[in-house]
């Protein structure tokens, strides 16, 4: 759809442009700002195209999976520098970000063609049961149908426009609407294209994949309010996700919203492991925390620890990481003065001391580093220092005893990820706190830190509220595949009109009488 | 907890009674009613014993089902005789209604043991991989918390105190406050007396289990307000669904909600079926109608059909049929009430016309059989005519050709089922209609009526909105059990910190690098 639509006649179709993040100038002619009639006109092709695109078979959806990133590596160096101009990113960063969007989508083209995510379930009829024959029942997931993606500024390309989204709700045979991110226009667009000419090549209905661009929220608000779109999935902040959630409830249907959205990570320092390497754990700390400018959803923005000498090494040594830590372009100027702001509450809040800060950087909006600390009480008595600060900021809760610690966790809202620092000896204490963990957080991981986001099976980036809109879910991982799809059953169809797969003799991996068969 | 509970001094508790449905009196003494303080302490209780509860194994929580099932069963003829009583429904009906009860729990057990329902998923680490070494992860499914399970009038055994909801959410290691439906509170006493048993004989904490009764809306509002909810599953009403569904997500932390509201449940008479066999199509459709009284959720409320001379037989016959239904008494006068107004609107509606009605009954509540038609146009000119009248009530719609019989059922809203009645001529026609189908209803079925759920691994008890608020789901078959679930992934735990089922040479169903292995 991207080359076809025109921009919209509506008063916002002013145009907008793509900034450069380091300079905060404009670069190039304006994009044509999509409106309503956009909205309506590839939400109706995304319905069009629905019953299509979901009855291709497995092979067929798998190798659009793989040529959508052949296409991506096509666009050759001019995406990577592109991407650097809008989002701020350096080279590497980005060069692995292509890496990961590309690896992603032969992930789930892998999961595709071994069927799983079909669920294929059968009961075989029994015709002598008394006193009523069991009727032949057969199951299979379907796509929920057209999905609007809501693309993410800090990862202009895995959470984007070919992102994780976008990945999953096609490996799902669901089609796509983007909202790209009004961030990186100029990347977008070029990412679409790669969709587009993977949608051609691969002979498959043009309206499968459309991708809407503009600034504010009204684009947004009219893609989630459209009657055709089925279910939504946004990466992005708290106040968006939420709106777009009360959004899509007040539809005459309500439909599912997979909203990633707010989190701080707890970081548990155990006391074994501050006493062993207390100094070493804050240098990595720091390094986890300024990484990227410090904007992944799954920065460390809460450090718990019990008080004692460890700790102490650990800030002094934090302390002198983060005074070394250079500044960072942020994504863009409204992220940077809202990073601005949560660091300015912090520090002027009563019960927060400043631990350090980051060097001072030269441009526009450079995100200098900052460490806060307070104590367990005072944190327990203030709901605003769980708040998240997107950025390379975190706040130190100093805590008396276990007790106390594990209070602030339980009292924490819910997480993408929870880690814990531990030593041998901190087993038995860690090992009190996983229960705790697990019904905070979607990913408990020790002696790591949270930044990494793996895309693999057993990845979970999801959690309970506010970490996303729906603890149930992942966003990250061939898992995410499984938000788009439903259960449909069919009770003695003839076989004429079974799904394929459903069909005796079919090689999908499957359950018969609830034993599973491969 | 049934036993221990005081009831409330708040003033909605003035106690209610057990109402014999045949005659509408009064039987035995006042039930306590609860209140806001039994909701919290059952809720305290759920939360206390939660941890405790989802630490069992497979085989310890199997054998628990079990007993709940065991439990029923050694109540003997006091709960058949007390649900006749309350419920009005027949012995046979009953008797049946506990062996499927029994019988899904024994279900869920094996599926428990199994071990598919956790989940596992293993990506062994890669130290070598470049440029960064791959972490170890390990995935798993974890309940989400307490359920509150809103009891069902309609099956007083199967969808009530141990039905369903409650057997999936124990089955998936949740703990469970159930809110008795008034209808049946000496019913419901029984089987929660069952369930606390079993809970005592198998050593498990008594607060993984509560009974709640009381009349109003009061009762079940503060349940599902209670922040140690975490979900919610409920049978019943659309007004009422949409009520609990408001009240969720307008919670501090908003939970799921599985309510199961509103459908009719479209039969599709296909022309050669009709040809063949019409006036036998139009015996058996009166009779899966009025089973029960049509208390069914899958009740056949909406017929759909081309006008001609087979359906012109079907229509004679279902009229004969009807006119020799007895009336049937129904569950509690206030469903007989709504039932009686939503006749009165269709026979008074002007562009309907009624066909038949059942036999007059004598004594209270005796619900009389009705069948109305109209035409396609008629139909899609009011939105009312496509609306639940639960009870022994169907309207057909007589559509001139193919095109309005697909544009009535694309304008239908969403339904638990959609039935075909088709000879084998009839098969192209039906291919055209089932893409059309899949997105509308959670179980497509052909030749038989949709009054029948069989309870096994292949059945979808759900569908699109409004027939369920989470077209994702079903309520009834053992894929119920995955609605209390939520995905924890584990990162470099070391072995004495991860649950056992995810370590080294565990033998649970599990995906290793997206491979299962059994």
């Amino acid at each position: 759809m991207t080359d076809t639509q025109s921009p919209d006649s509506s008063p916002a179709a002013a145009g907008f442009h793509s900034i450069d993040a380091h300079s905060g100038a404009v670069v190039g002619a304006a994009f044509p700002t999509h409106g309503p009639n956009d909205v309506a006109a590839a939400c109706a092709a995304a319905e069009a195209a629905f019953d299509v695109y979901r009855a291709t078979d497995n092979e067929a959806r798998a190798t659009f999976l793989e040529r959508i990133g052949e296409e991506i590596v096509a666009l050759g160096d001019a995406l990577i520098v592109t991407a650097m101009r809008e989002s701020g990113l350096p080279r590497a960063r980005l060069e692995g970000e292509r890496g990961r969007t590309v690896g992603q989508l032969k992930l789930f083209a892998g999961v595709v063609r071994r069927g799983g995510w079909m669920g294929v379930r059968i009961d075989p009829a029994q015709p002598d049961r008394a006193p009523l024959p069991r009727p032949d029942l057969r199951l299979r997931m379907i796509p929920l149908g057209p999905v609007a993606v809501f693309g993410a500024s800090n990862f202009p390309l895995a959470f984007s426009t070919a992102g994780g989204d976008t990945a999953s709700a096609l490996a799902a045979g669901a089609t796509v609407v983007v909202k790209g991110h009004p961030a990186h226009p100029a990347t977008g667009a070029l990412v679409a294209g790669a969709i587009d000419a993977a949608v051609a090549a691969c002979g498959l209905p043009k309206g499968l994949f459309s991708h809407l661009v503009g600034p504010g929220n009204d684009l947004g608000s009219a893609l989630v309010q459209d009657p055709r779109i089925a279910a939504v999935g946004f990466t992005g902040s708290r106040a968006g996700g939420l709106a777009l959630v009360k959004l899509a409830q007040a539809r005459a249907v309500p439909i599912p919203v997979y909203a990633e959205m707010s989190s701080v990570n707890p970081v548990v320092l155990m006391p074994e492991a501050l006493k062993a390497r207390g100094a070493a754990i804050g240098t990595a700390f720091v390094g986890s925390l300024t990484m990227g400018a410090g904007q992944f959803c799954t920065n460390p923005g809460l450090v718990v620890a019990i008080d004692g000498e460890g700790l102490d090494a650990f800030v002094a040594s934090a302390a002198t990481a983060m005074a070394d830590a250079a500044a960072a372009t942020m994504l863009t100027g409204g992220i940077h003065a809202a990073y601005e702001q949560g660091v300015a509450a912090l520090a002027g809040h009563a019960d927060v001391k400043t631990i350090a800060q980051g060097k001072v950087g030269e441009g526009v909006a450079q995100g200098q580093a900052a460490f806060f600390e307070t104590t367990a009480q005072q944190f327990l008595a203030d709901k605003a220092l769980g708040h998240e600060v997107f950025g390379a900021a975190s706040l130190l809760v100093r805590c008396a005893d276990e007790t106390e610690l594990h209070a602030v966790l339980r009292d924490a809202e819910g997480q993408l990820t929870a880690t814990i620092q531990m030593d041998a000896g901190d087993t038995d204490a860690a090992a009190r706190l996983i229960p705790l963990l697990e019904r905070k957080a979607g990913r408990i991981l020790a002696n790591g830190w949270p930044t990494g986001v793996e895309v693999t099976h057993a990845m979970v980036h999801g959690g309970p509220f506010p970490a996303t809109s729906d603890g149930r879910t992942t966003s990250v991982g061939s898992l995410a595949i499984d938000r788009f799809l439903r259960p449909v059953s069919y009770q003695n169809l003839a076989t004429a009109l079974l799904p394929a797969v459903l069909r005796d003799g079919t090689d999908a991996p499957r359950l018969i009488d609830g034993v599973a068969v491969q």
